[in-house]
């Protein structure tokens, strides 16, 4: 482990952080570091007192349990801006897991537990701020769930492209994509190509075009009916 | 709209109270009502002030915004369990979508929002515990998006079986399914025909078996690979 300062802007990488004030970033930032693990380099055991969460800020956390016979069983695998240990802290608790860099070793913020619980708890606008992020990420999460849970990719990318904020009158509503082609189509779990065959589809039966980074909707009943079969 | 009294029972369905204590539940039933909305009957619009907070007992909500010419776009379409304007709420703010009961009606918990604030404000116990349960919903709906955005469904299914506590010895690891198995084809974003042909491709090369709730993994390492493929 080697370990290094943070600055608030590193901090603010983070969903939790990042309702916090800039005088509050910089206050955590001086109790904070940064922690470089070598590949597979172990960060904590399981049973340890969790004095600090920890936020990746580049390479990958491994979390796991050890079985009965010392097989390493991944619970979590998690990767550049994610926290871990959250719940731990906020209970002051003790790590319910063990943590390992992964293969590729970890570049982690340490930020310390109670120190951070103290600062909320002394500012309430800030601790609704924090509730308020964590509720609203929950929403798009179980919102991502329910797209990705549909069986069929035109169906995923109809609900998906229909809940995105529309501009225009009818027959010319128009959606900006949020992501680049590629990114949509994992996002979507599907490949690019069947991404593609998609909106060629919907492009012939004259339900939509895409424009660069922009759906036309052209039909939208027709793709409520898709995106509503079950 | 029809209004009801509602039990501490009641309101500890929703993960967002569920941590409360049993007391803390009592005094915000006092101040909590259930609403009956006929199908697709209005909640709220955008705008009005959020000085509630809405869980679905039952029936569905709808969130929409009003596009230009009148359309209605939905944001959400929220189902029993889940709570609403939580943010809203935590930020005194203004319910930013407007809000109707879906097509078969809806039965709501309404809570009083600065009235939940200000006892969360004063008992940081409490507070940490939301803190705690919102967070480890995240985490638990990440790994969901995770699992879903797989592309193969045997990846799915291999990524989802090896996360789950497992018992025993190699070579007779057992893992106990959370939920019935046409429940888990749907939460893998499959059907329980495809379910059943990747356990059946499994038995055949001594991968896994099913046995009633459980399945025995005969070979870790395979499915590790299978899991871990991109």
């Amino acid at each position: 482990v080697k370990s290094t300062q943070l600055s608030p802007a590193e901090l603010r990488a983070f969903p939790l952080l990042k309702p916090l004030r800039e005088e509050m970033l910089l206050e955590l930032a001086t109790s904070a570091h940064a922690l470089e693990l070598t590949a597979n380099e172990s960060l904590f055991r399981a049973g340890e007192p969790a004095t600090a969460l920890y936020g990746v800020l580049s390479g990958s956390l491994v979390l796991y349990r050890s079985s009965a016979d010392g097989r390493e069983q991944i619970v979590h695998d998690t990767g550049a801006g994610r926290t871990i240990a959250e719940a731990a802290v906020f209970l002051y608790g003790s790590f319910p897991v063990n943590a390992r860099a992964g293969a590729r070793g970890a570049r982690l913020a340490q930020v310390d537990g109670p120190r951070f619980l103290q600062m909320l708890d002394r500012d309430p606008a800030a601790m609704h701020s924090v509730l308020a992020t964590l509720c609203r990420r929950l929403h798009e999460l179980v919102d991502r769930v329910e797209i990705l849970s549909l069986p069929d990719a035109g169906q995923r990318l109809a609900r998906f492209v229909l809940r995105l904020p529309a501009e225009g009158r009818a027959g010319t509503f128009r959606v900006r994509l949020p992501v680049a082609k590629k990114d949509l189509a994992a996002q979507l779990a599907m490949t690019p190509e069947t991404l593609s065959r998609v909106l060629k589809r919907w492009r012939e039966q004259a339900w939509a075009v895409v424009q660069e980074d922009e759906i036309e909707l052209l039909d939208v009943p027709a793709l409520e009916g898709l995106a509503a079969e079950s």
